[in-house]
């Protein structure tokens, strides 16, 4: 894909996350992904958990559901960023008790550290969309304490529709009731992939698990380290 | 599973290959088996070469095509092993230049070391079939050398029918031309049970390649080393 062209579709990517803020504080809220309701939410808390950080970054926190299901358990001092402005004030305004940054994939990658550093754990749930992923994680890893990890979900091989090979998509949240959702461009990636990704990014995958819900594979979840640590 | 059981499949999956021998070498030879055709034999042949190894130990080799193709570019002194009699029988009438060895799951897990050690390369071209991988693994993971590989090619989870979960199925070969086939029990294994298979086993996973054909992934191929090494 020419360079232009795949940087229209992260402007658009980043840009209909404003757009479906208030639809998708609403979807999340209301438990209207079924996937999640059936087991991607509760794989990727119960992850976090069983590593007890001390410190989280969660990052694509959307309207932060993610730091108040953690919170409920453990005590953990967190700090959940996303792109969209709008739903960073969803988040606080949810529990304003947590860190919140209004920060962009784009801010990632120019100025992580800014978020400071020693994270137990850094968490992607869905949060990965962009074409370069590589990069992004490149500039999370030295934010990660020594024993810390990374979590990432994302969607499964067998929950693909269509060719099985990296690319741009387009979710057009058809399956959400409701009127003005504002098509997402997302960029899919195989298992391939992932590993080089995570192997590009000096990233070491420690577990990969994949949840489960009527012997249908919900989503893949992985978890790294440091290969430096 | 009961004990008993499992037993009973893996005498039925190892009985199933003498039985096979002959219709399994004809439909190899003459190319009857769509995906081999479409990339996985050129996928673990190159993955193979490309690590150049001067000793090599095909495991479940069959009518031993693989070593064939191989010595057809590398000089490569070669192990070639199978539990069934008549498939060696076929491997050695084939090209008598090669070591065989008639050898079992069984008489891996019992005496492994006999093979030697010192492998640059240790290959499982679809032939992980049985319940215990991990301990198969296990088992053979002392005759790599320093930089030795474990290469395993298996089945991609897109390209499963029925339910994904860990389990005993049937292959029927009923895609296969002519009778007299006999029914092989085989383990499928996802794609999280492999990574905690190889986990068990003490390896770590360095690449993991999904070979392709018309949009659609053929297979799963791992490259292994030991983690000790």
């Amino acid at each position: 894909m020419a360079r232009n062209c795949r940087k229209d579709r992260s402007k658009a990517l980043a840009g209909s996350w404003d757009k479906n803020a208030g639809n998708w504080a609403r979807a999340v809220r209301d438990g209207l992904i079924p996937s999640r309701r059936a087991g991607t939410d509760e794989a990727i808390v119960n992850a976090i958990l069983a590593h007890k950080p001390a410190r989280l970054l969660d990052v694509g926190c959307g309207e932060g559901w993610l730091i108040r299901r953690v919170a409920q358990s453990i005590d953990c001092q967190a700090l959940s960023i996303d792109g969209s402005a709008a739903l960073i004030a969803d988040a606080r305004q949810a529990d304003p008790r947590h860190a919140y940054r209004v920060f962009a994939y784009a801010d990632l990658i120019e100025d992580a550290k800014s978020l400071g550093t020693g994270f137990d754990a850094i968490v992607f749930n869905y949060a990965i969309l962009d074409e370069d992923a590589a990069r992004l994680l490149t500039s999370v890893e030295p934010l990660l304490a020594p024993e810390g990890r990374i979590f990432i979900q994302t969607l499964h091989p067998r929950a693909l529709d269509g060719p099985y090979r990296d690319g741009w998509r387009t979710e057009d949240f058809a399956a959400f009731a409701g009127p003005g959702w504002e098509p997402m461009p997302w960029y899919f990636r195989t298992v391939e992939s992932w590993h080089e990704t995570l192997r590009d990014a000096g990233l070491v995958l420690l577990d990969l698990t994949e949840p489960m819900a009527d012997g249908r594979p919900l989503s893949l979840l992985m978890t790294c380290k440091s290969l430096k640590r």
